[in-house]
């Protein structure tokens, strides 16, 4: 096994041991990128010798923490010191931020490796997309927004990385390419130094190759309870399994995801329940976009007066409110989603432990300019609540299908738990067997 | 009348007959400031050169809007791609930002004039404090966290400048320096490049020397309806004369302000009613300060780890959660504020127009250090609502004691078009007669 195939916890471990050197770890780490960087195309900015240099000085140091010399990739919608951050704008072609976003400036001060940029949908909403193919099928999509970050960390060009989600950009690349990632609760990680879009849903998560490797980074974030979140049994895990609002879009293998896991979680013990959300939640997917267009009407008006031309379409339509949301729609949106976030945490009051439920409609699609339906993310992320991404196995046309684990607000630490103890369950890197209507009552009853 | 000492307002309508330039505004504000300066110290950044400069180059153009050359100045927390932007914390010092932050962008892009940088409260809340001084008496404070900016105004350094306003920052320092001022609903203006605190409380305001100034830039912010607000009578005018859960921490001049206000605008044909807040408002000056502490926590932990010993003990706190506040502490308090902002906007259905209320306990304190109490500001500010300030007179000190009008949130318009309507009637730059309970009780009644 050569470094750059170590997992983040792996790495840390040996780092720790000095039995591996940062320098070692991205040299490694860079030959793969060479070697795959053609078919894959994940990044829109590496410098080799700045990562080398790097590396170097981050052995002259004991480990500042367990991310000490660990490879980072950073969507390219997340401002970076000493990398262009473009946003994949032509108005931003070879800007310069003149200091780190929040989320890189606190690993960096831990001690990450920060590898590259990765390519994104232009502001990780829509126009120009990112040129990253999925490393399953280079004839595939891997998601988007966060196409780069997702493609990179399941090709294992770097062990993590950041990505955003205001719809479905961070949770959906997830799944299509097989890794894990966590949207964490709305807030909780700061995310100054990201273009905004909208402040009520604009969400920086990250990914990784296993629920430890989250953790590591979920610790350094200091998230509430992550220091003493105890292990969590399998046995007697009350799952809700959330079929939600949009469920009639699933496709098959999306469909097969979601009872498969279901039915190993079952086979160790957990307690699948049916889980019907209340009527609000009927609303809630065009409220999201209510709200994250009339945010977006505000947050692109400079990019709209002063580089018109240089704007997609689809940005000047946000910003010339094109669906003539009025100010009442956005208040409605507003008071709705906070009537449902309290509703939501209301389920977990003894009853039930954790939402399992699809994070995409099931394999990525193919070509490059559909990255797939945010349908089963953008109501989380209106919702704020934290989501983990777990990997099932693969589908007919052998894409991964996985599915996302959910809880209530600020519980982070705990949903993490709660991942790690059902990814060996429901993780198997082989295709799924086709999941009829008959198992999936027979799972769910 | 030389050309520094026209309203926004005034100069806009020179300027788009040319009968003003661009060049002879900046000329005679940079002389103006040359010798005011050294008494106020509005400013941490004014480069005379590059003003005039940038101002020729818009006497070239015809007027990109009514904007056209207008003196701006722009607190030091706002990013400006030209001039460096330091938050007054010493680890920014020389910190050069790589683009214009999206307020400084949007109004740039319609022809303003950005004169300088104005000082700030470190981070805008707390640690170092802004060298400004109060135009009125130098003795005293203009307020913070928007101090430059507010005694720039005042003291006609220039016609509008930038705040921000998380707690009290903006609205207190427009009663303290005897301006107007708007802190709009949150998010209708985007606040990408203010430095971050806290995502559900930061909020970009401007000051003026009128409303009609303030209403100049609310329109190029396309604030909802602002193209079509209608004038405003005063008469049949509902008044909802709000003392708040704060109101035993008023001072005299303060209550004098507020009941001279109400009286002046029930002489106008308003109806002044007396305006109990429901209980649930007793709690949300806690919420704010829970929801301020929490989400501060997460926006300063890359500063926290990266500069540690540059961060003063303020932020320091913050980071290591030194009131203690829980993650059930988080979700309440963002739960209290939405039922209050939805109780909040339900009180408008008719019966009410708008909330007259304090923007501050009283006059502004003697000294630097203390820059006011915020308890009129931060629930207004947590509540998401449009706040205007209006000055109404001098307080026994012969400093600027004023009121605030407060509409539903969105209705930043409207708002706008009713302080248009009371500022002739309450504004008048005298002393107060100091106001007896009595009177209090017969305005109200």
């Amino acid at each position: 096994m050569q470094p750059f195939e170590l997992t983040a916890s792996e790495a840390s471990a040996l780092i720790a041991k000095r039995e591996l050197s940062c320098e070692e770890l991205a040299r490694s780490t860079l030959d793969h990128i060479a070697r795959t960087e053609p078919d894959v195309r994940a990044f829109t900015y590496v410098d080799a010798d700045q990562v080398v240099r790097n590396a170097r000085e981050l052995d002259k140091t004991p480990p500042k923490s367990p991310l000490h010399g660990l490879t980072f990739g950073v969507k390219d919608m997340i401002e970076t010191a000493d990398m262009p951050t473009t946003y994949n704008s032509p108005i931003y072609f070879g800007h310069q931020a003149g200091k780190d976003a929040a989320c890189v400036g606190t690993v960096r001060a831990r001690g990450a490796l920060i590898l590259g940029k990765t390519d994104t949908v232009e502001f990780a909403t829509g126009g120009r997309r990112a040129a990253t193919r999925n490393p399953y099928n280079f004839a595939h999509t891997p998601g988007g927004s966060s196409s780069g970050s997702g493609a990179a960390v399941s090709a294992k060009m770097v062990q993590l990385a950041f990505g955003t989600q205001t719809g479905g950009s961070h949770i959906r690349p997830a799944a299509f390419n097989g890794i894990y990632g966590i949207k964490p609760t709305h807030g909780v990680v700061s995310r100054e130094g990201a273009k905004n879009y909208s402040h009520t849903l604009d969400t920086i998560g990250w990914y990784g190759r296993s629920v430890a490797d989250l953790q590591l980074v979920a610790r350094e974030f200091r998230l509430y309870g992550i220091d003493d979140a105890p292990v969590t049994p399998l046995k007697g895990l009350k799952v809700g399994l959330c079929r939600g609002p949009n469920w009639h879009l699933t496709e098959a293998s999306g469909r097969a995801a979601l009872m498969t896991a279901a039915a190993r979680l079952a086979d160790q013990g957990a307690e699948i329940v049916d889980l019907d959300l209340p009527p609000d939640f009927d609303h809630i997917t065009h409220a999201q976009e209510v709200v994250m267009r009339g945010e977006g009407r505000a947050a692109f008006l400079p990019d709209y007066l002063a580089n018109h031309t240089l704007l997609h379409q689809d940005f000047r339509d946000l910003v010339e409110n094109a669906k003539g949301y009025t100010a009442e729609d956005m208040v409605q949106a507003y008071d709705l989603a906070a009537s449902c976030r309290r509703q939501f945490d209301g389920l977990f009051g003894g009853t039930l432990d954790v939402v399992l439920t699809p994070p995409c409609i099931g394999q990525a699609p193919i070509g490059y300019y559909d990255t797939g339906n945010p349908a089963f993310n953008s109501m989380w992320t209106l919702l704020h609540v934290p989501c983990v991404a777990i990997p099932v196995g693969l589908g007919d046309m052998g894409l991964p299908v996985g599915i996302q684990v959910i809880g209530p607000r600020f519980s982070d630490a705990r949903l993490l738990s709660i991942a790690a103890a059902c990814a060996p369950a429901i993780h198997a890197p082989a295709k799924l067997a086709p999941v009829d209507a008959a198992m999936a009552e027979a799972v769910a009853a």
